[in-house]
């Protein structure tokens, strides 16, 4: 006779707080969530919960849901365990937005279309080259343990000659390794800039550049930007030296795909040369240009050590490996790589050895161009539809390089609800609302990711939702 | 004709301030060190100096040596750089200790006798094993992204799996990824726990758990020790809940090596419960026994979520690979991966395929048997040769496992001045101060890095050293 249905979902439960993985203090799934992974109805659901609580395990609570009590520990006559969950709020770092979590889900999920994913095709992914890159490695490999405080030495060689081919002149002691372009960010941010320091920054700027400046208890002040970039007039003068600093994505930005040109590059220099105002230049789009390589970044014009510049191979090769770099003057970068060492020694030796070998084999360069021709059709395919099925709908410029389309929609319209039901019909977009946008009536679409014939089926299918109204 | 020798350092500098690479503010090399580079006498250096002094670059800064002074920028009728160096001192993360980093560099110097390092010796490497892996890793490769944010499923089940055998019972989902255990210190320190929280360690403690936790602002409360680990009878009340944390390393401890008995580890379990003071267990040594099999972890026996459990294959393998995690509670553990997300993305995806082909293969555990015959060789020659050299200036208990020997020298004997007079032997040790030691009688002596013949001539110089008093 095999056991009611109940009592499978009380058995489960019980050994979820048995083995701690729920803790006290946490919420259970919700009832409807229970009932359609146990495949049964609402009512058994209920009768189990009712067993639950009869048992002193779980108890509902007020605008919580059902929560974990922990009364196993009361029945054995004891003390209440520790609350973690009392923690969880109370961490300096913030959890990250709830939508940017739900799109990071879904970002996960197969089966969205993604219009969003800031990431490149799994097409473009050079399977053959990277295979045969590690397994290069894999022969050459010699005992490897801790790294040294700036990474690798064979991979900030290239990193050095990689930067000097694209006007940056750095020696490989000016190189620190990072697990990615958003750690050298985080490093920055807790190493680097004073609490209550204030970062200027692109209105809107890349998501995560807020909540890492925002969690290390900096003050944002987005400035506006036009068709070039950053408005100069609207920054503010600086006061205090030290207190300050920007951060800026002068080439294809996230999330508007904007271009910072030469002359207002030269502007902001001098602007900010002038205020003493040190920029940190998030340079991870350069090598991702369609039309024209972008003018030279603002690294390779900073002959005052006034520049913190960052790269990485995540949008150009692939995420998964991790790597990425900053440069700067010495006595800054050992500073950022002794804090390196103290929050993770280091990034993985496998991961720096391979990079390493596609930028000294050439492999890298070769691959870009692949990937330039891709985004190039993409693109196109992209702004065809855009005109076909949102033409009457939204506005929009044409990047010149990046993953993004910053697509503005006409004032009868509103991202909140169109983000919501796009999501119903397995479309995920970004709303410019989570980039501190203006205001609400942008969103950013990426046409890296998704295949083409699903970027022409997602941009039909908005153009359907806007139709509607 | 060729430049005079004077001109080439002057070049050489200038350089080196064009190109941004010594900042403003920022000090140059010593004399006696350019002299020594450039291989010349005091008196040309000197006259090199002069020279930019008078062009206006540098300036002699009194108790601050020689420093750079931007004038190419007052030269150019502009105002004076970002001194990015004011920040390096305000930031919230603290520098490591002076003494931490001038071991920290003679540990990646090959010429020292490493007595101090913390990590197994290349002769212990498993290169054939980890070629093959990694070899067969690229065999498999699928195109990679960005990875889960709990890590890798294949390497999440791979942890499981090798924590079950160990008496720790989880599911995958249970299990965060982490790049080493030391990340996960860091991000439970700006995660989990309040600024101005306590945490209760032992004292000696291993060296980076007091840096990363006071860098994010904690209070330490060192416990003092005994043979059997953490002195219970010293833990004060703790009054409020979810302002305190313990931070134990019961198995192989570093830098005591001690080992807790399963007596003193329920006794613990029963206080913290008691006291509701959650434990954060670093079991980073388990794998590493010699005589016998440790206890279980605090964590297989901790039915009420109280405990974050970490391990690593740092010490094990290979710190390169930059894989560890941390076991917990799912709610616990999902704010963390959250927090893994915003500062890095997550662990390389090749070193987390690699880790998780280790484990699943079973070529950990037959590595495992290796090590341990290794370090039972290793430890007897240490004690033999500790015994012949220091047996009257010093004593020590025999370690379980690990890495590590702490000796106390006699009362005469001042470790300080021993560290100073073998480092200018070439010899690595640590002091125990360095790890907030009770007084500075003690050093710690790891027998698993160094050649079994460096080891033996490393103590009898110690020795030699100790007899001159
Ligand atoms: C502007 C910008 N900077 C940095 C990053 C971080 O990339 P990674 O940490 O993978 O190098 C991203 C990725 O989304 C980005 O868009
Ligand atoms: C007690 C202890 N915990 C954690 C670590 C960190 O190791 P990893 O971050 O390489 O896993 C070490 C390494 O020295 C250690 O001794």
């Amino acid at each position: 006779m095999s056991k009611p249905k109940y009592a499978v979902i009380v058995e489960y439960i019980k050994d979820k707080i048995a083995k701690a993985e729920w803790a006290i203090g946490s919420q259970i799934p919700s009832q409807r969530e229970l009932a359609s992974q146990f495949q049964v109805n609402r009512s058994t659901v209920i009768t189990a919960l009712d067993e639950l609580m009869a048992d002193g395990l779980i108890e509902g609570v007020a605008g919580k849901g059902t929560i974990i009590t922990n009364n196993t520990w009361t029945l054995m006559g004891r003390h209440a365990a520790v609350n973690w969950n009392d923690n969880v709020a109370l961490g300096i770092h913030q959890a990250s937005m709830n939508m940017v979590q739900e799109i990071n889900e879904a970002e996960s999920d197969p089966h969205f279309i993604q219009l969003s994913k800031g990431e490149l095709s799994p097409d473009m992914f050079p399977l053959q080259t990277m295979k045969s890159i590690v397994r290069n490695v894999s022969e050459k490999l010699i005992p490897f343990g801790y790294e040294e405080p700036q990474g690798n030495r064979f991979l900030r060689e290239s990193i050095a000659d990689y930067l000097s081919e694209r006007g940056v002149d750095v020696s490989p002691s000016s190189v620190l390794v990072v697990s990615g372009a958003l750690q050298a960010l985080h490093l920055i941010s807790i190493g680097l800039l004073q609490q209550g320091s204030t970062v200027f920054l692109e209105k809107p700027s890349y998501v995560q550049s807020l909540s890492v400046f925002q969690s290390a208890g900096m003050t944002l002040k987005p400035i506006p930007m036009d068709a070039e970039g950053l408005r100069l007039d609207m920054t503010s003068p600086v006061k205090q030296k030290g207190k300050h600093v920007l951060y800026t994505n002068p080439t294809f930005h996230n999330p508007t795909g904007t271009l910072m040109p030469e002359q207002r590059r030269r502007e902001l220099m001098a602007v900010c040369e002038k205020q003493q105002l040190p920029i940190i230049e998030d340079d991870v789009y350069r090598d991702l240009w369609i039309d024209a390589p972008p003018p030279p970044s603002l690294k390779s014009n900073d002959n005052y050590g006034n520049v913190l510049h960052l790269g990485s191979l995540s949008k150009t090769l692939s995420p998964g490996l991790r790597i990425g770099w900053v440069v700067g003057p010495e006595s800054v970068i050992s500073r950022l790589a002794d804090l390196k060492m103290q929050s993770d020694y280091g990034s993985s030796t496998l991961s720096q050895l391979v990079a390493a070998e596609w930028l000294a084999s050439g492999a890298y360069d070769d691959h870009l161009g692949h990937v330039r021709n891709d985004l190039t059709i993409r693109r196109r395919a992209v702004l065809e539809a855009l005109e076909t099925y949102l033409g009457d709908d939204a506005e929009w410029e044409i990047p010149r390089g990046g993953f993004f389309i910053w697509v503005r929609l006409n004032a009868a319209h509103h991202t909140g609800r169109l983000f919501q039901k796009a999501y119903a019909r397995g479309i995920i977009l970004n709303p410019g609302s989570i980039y501190a946008a203006p205001n609400g009536q942008y969103i950013r679409m990426s046409y890296a990711n998704a295949g083409l014939e699903e970027l022409e089926e997602g941009i039909y299918q908005l153009g359907q939702l806007m139709k509607q109204g």
